[in-house]
């Protein structure tokens, strides 16, 4: 039985996502989103998995967009961009992932 | 249990209804879409929630995008298209959503 | 009972898969996307159907999209991407569709 994963990711975490699934040889396709409460993009994953592999898949998701903190220094805002200038090192909460696995009835690949 | 819930709606409704998703705290992912009937863009919205709010959830996407009769006056159709000029009111069909409940295995958010 | 039919499909079959929908009657949404295996862009479709009706699109999904063998010439090379220059003819694999019929719990028109 396969499940279809649909994942929506920061798109910071889009490309290290694909990545970790390409070496697992696990195919995906990617949607470009945006999200109603953060106004940032993120990309949407759809994943067709055996259902003995769902958890696979949900840890490398963990693994690669968890919610973490990170520092964000003077320089790094300052080159990217100048209004986002301030002039100490600040904590910003990044990445983070909402995912649902969905029953499928029926799998096909022509 | 959550649900996934996929609305389909109109361009012209999808910052209505995010603002009104906002206002109930409800979550959403935004995709962009386009019909193979009506040329025209629509936006395609995923939303996460649980069984019991799936009914307010409808009603919100009722009350924000059903379809409904729209006076189009000469002027409005000038300012915005030359070849659409009519050169008196008519009353044209805009809004309606096309809406999908899924079942849902498993919901979790990293 | 309804089913969602999501079918990702190569770009190059998305036009000829949609005008044998619209000939059938059958409404889709598609949204742009893209395989993290192939680079290529493709078009998911969001096509929603009576039980009954499910075979029938699986048939035209596979009639429109199915992976097939194609004759690709030097000229035609040429003419579209000088790097690609080969100065024979050469068969490429194309087309292709992947597809998950999804049970849906409702299904509502506004
Ligand atoms: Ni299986
Ligand atoms: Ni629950
Ligand atoms: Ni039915």
């Amino acid at each position: 039985m396969k499940k279809l994963v649909i994942a929506v990711v920061q798109d910071k975490d889009s490309s290290r996502l694909s990545d970790a699934l390409v070496k697992q040889n696990l195919r995906a396709t990617k949607l470009a989103s945006t999200g109603s409460f953060l106004k940032s993009g993120n990309t949407t994953f759809m994943i067709g998995v055996e259902e003995d592999r769902v958890d696979s898949v949900l840890k490398l998701i963990q693994d690669n967009c968890r919610s973490r903190k990170q520092i964000m220094s003077p320089i790094t805002s300052m080159g990217t961009n100048a209004e986002g200038y301030v002039p100490y090192p600040v904590e910003v909460e990044v990445g983070g992932a909402t995912v649902f696995v969905l029953p499928v009835d029926q799998f096909l690949q022509f």
